[in-house]
């Protein structure tokens, strides 16, 4: 690390999207009279009859959920992306249109109301990758679905309008735009070095010690050094995989096991359910080879300050490009100084 | 128009940055269940005593606001981008940085706590965009300054923490990834055709109408085919111009009347003071010459179904790409028909 750096407004390269981040070291002192949020407190309820993400409760749709025990997937009621839009391709002038179709589902990740990752037990949450795994390769083998974007939207502060533990699948025909950046950005450092540049990423890292949040045989989590979001991170396998069907066993759980450290972290950090929005970057289901590719997830969590105080990615950052206060190392730290108990675990 | 595209899941191709968004226009009925934000009421006090903005006020860093009458700028006290950063160029390996250069500016729309750009007179109005073209040519001939990005974040949700009428001016040496997207595609075109990109859209656009807000001699306000955001909005000159310094004092003021009215629409919408950021995107002030690029300003307001509740940028969006619900043609159609007065104003 240039120590200079730290104190110095500066641009930081993200060599997985090809794009830069503007860090201002020295703003952290900046006081803050805008908008809070409402700070969440823990939910109780193991069931809410009102909740239509609850095993035995009625959806919107009419249709009632089965009394599930373990993770449970279904289409999402209100899809974005239909299984059977008509093709059409449309171009008139400057104006250019194609429909898409897609599969849009729902992942209830326990049938207990009141949990969250950090609160659910490691065998648990190794039943959601599993589910995501399965959902990965169902969808992606189906007929025109060629990219699967697993995600997870926590907090209502994040759009989420269910606390019940659950993520989103959206699958689709075309290739997003996110994954079209970073297969560029992958396909040339493999085109250079006949190697992932996210093992050799993950291998400088390692040796600077300074942005890793935990590490276990299979896994590594850390700040990514072009972080955008205040304490934005990313869980990277070890193994040079292209994708979640890939895993082992043991992988599976080492998954599992980082999943929960780094979201007990997050809700330790300001003593609240942490929001965030998570993801899985992975390959196209589109039935081409991507051997440069490096299966990972990311977590975007909006919190700055405390709870209450979020980041804005707003003006400036929506004309121009993303800016963030306290560097990726200032960030790593306060992470790394928190206990590995949850807080609402930890005995007084 | 496509008329099978109103009822299609469809991606629609940006023809400025190259990117895609998808739209759902079936997904209107979503119901909405989760976060809603505090609705506003305009603000009545011309002069508020704990505004750090105010004429004669102090503001956090100690200095005193004059007891400006006009539009009025000064140096942001807590700015992102500092003039001396040294000049730092750091790479070991994958890590990649460099220091950045910068001033950031604040700009006072009018000394009247109570106002906003559609409450405002044109003849004030045209002062802020005259003091909007002074910083563009001032920021952008100082050593070191290379591009010039004007804003507005308006509103609490939008980040803006303090209700007081202003924008703000990010100036910095490196050029940022939303101008450099914009230039290649501004390059492309002319090369072919040697027209601006813009020039030829705007034709289209006007043939077409439905995407129509608002026309005047100079000006045209549209919902671009490509929106983002629910109410997302362009205002256009006419004249194929490459930044604010080359606006005539009649294009000034049509300016001036083309974002009132578009403002007022905007307020008449869910009647409330409606939060957006703004922005205006021009050339680079590195003294290239860029003959193919167009000015223009766009609107990002988060809204979308009522004063409110608004559309989060989450999970899909941040991980995959930008998703919508209802068309452009739609949020044009509702937009139009609005009141042209603003809704304080009309006399019941
Ligand atoms: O400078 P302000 O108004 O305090 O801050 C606001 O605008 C900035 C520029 O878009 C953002 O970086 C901040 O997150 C936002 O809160
Ligand atoms: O599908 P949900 O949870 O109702 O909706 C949430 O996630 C979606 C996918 O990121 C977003 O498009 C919505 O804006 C957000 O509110």
């Amino acid at each position: 690390m240039n120590t200079q750096l730290n104190n110095t407004p500066h641009r930081r390269y993200n060599i997985l999207t090809g794009e830069w981040i503007l860090v201002s070291p020295h703003r952290t002192k900046r006081p803050w009279q805008g908008k809070t949020e409402e700070s969440k407190t823990l939910k109780t309820e193991k069931y809410d009859p009102s909740c239509y993400l609850c095993p035995g409760n009625e959806r919107t749709s009419g249709e009632k959920n089965p009394d599930y025990k373990e993770p449970y997937s279904f289409v999402n009621d209100f899809s974005s992306l239909l299984p059977d839009a008509p093709k059409i391709d449309f171009q008139d002038g400057l104006l250019k249109a194609e429909s898409e179709k897609g599969i849009c589902k729902v992942v209830c990740f326990s049938p207990d109301h009141s949990l969250t990752l950090p609160l659910m037990k490691v065998e648990d949450i190794t039943k959601v990758i599993k589910m995501w795994k399965k959902e990965y390769q169902e969808l992606g083998s189906t007929e025109g679905i060629n990219y699967v974007q697993i995600f997870e939207n926590k907090g209502a502060i994040m759009g989420c309008s269910n606390p019940h533990p659950h993520g989103q699948i959206w699958s689709q025909s075309s290739i997003p735009t996110e994954i079209l950046k970073k297969s560029t950005r992958f396909k040339d450092y493999w085109e250079q070095h006949k190697r992932s540049i996210l093992s050799d990423y993950l291998e400088q890292e390692l040796e600077a010690g300074e942005r890793i949040l935990e590490e276990n045989d299979h896994f590594v989590a850390l700040i990514p050094y072009w972080a955008v979001w205040p304490f934005e991170a990313m869980i990277i396998p070890k193994r040079h995989i292209q994708h979640i069907g890939q895993l082992s066993e043991s992988e599976e759980k080492a998954y599992a096991e980082i999943l929960k450290k780094l979201t007990i972290k997050y809700d330790n950090l300001f003593e609240t359910s942490f929001p965030y929005s998570s993801g899985i970057h992975q390959i196209p289901t589109d039935g081409e080879e991507y051997p440069e590719w490096h299966f990972h997830m990311s977590f975007y969590p909006p919190l700055l300050r405390s709870a209450t105080v979020k980041k804005f990615m707003v003006g400036y950052e929506m004309f121009a490009g993303p800016q963030r206060d306290i560097t990726a190392e200032q960030a790593a730290k306060r992470l790394n100084e928190l206990s590995e108990t949850h807080y609402s675990e930890a005995s007084s």
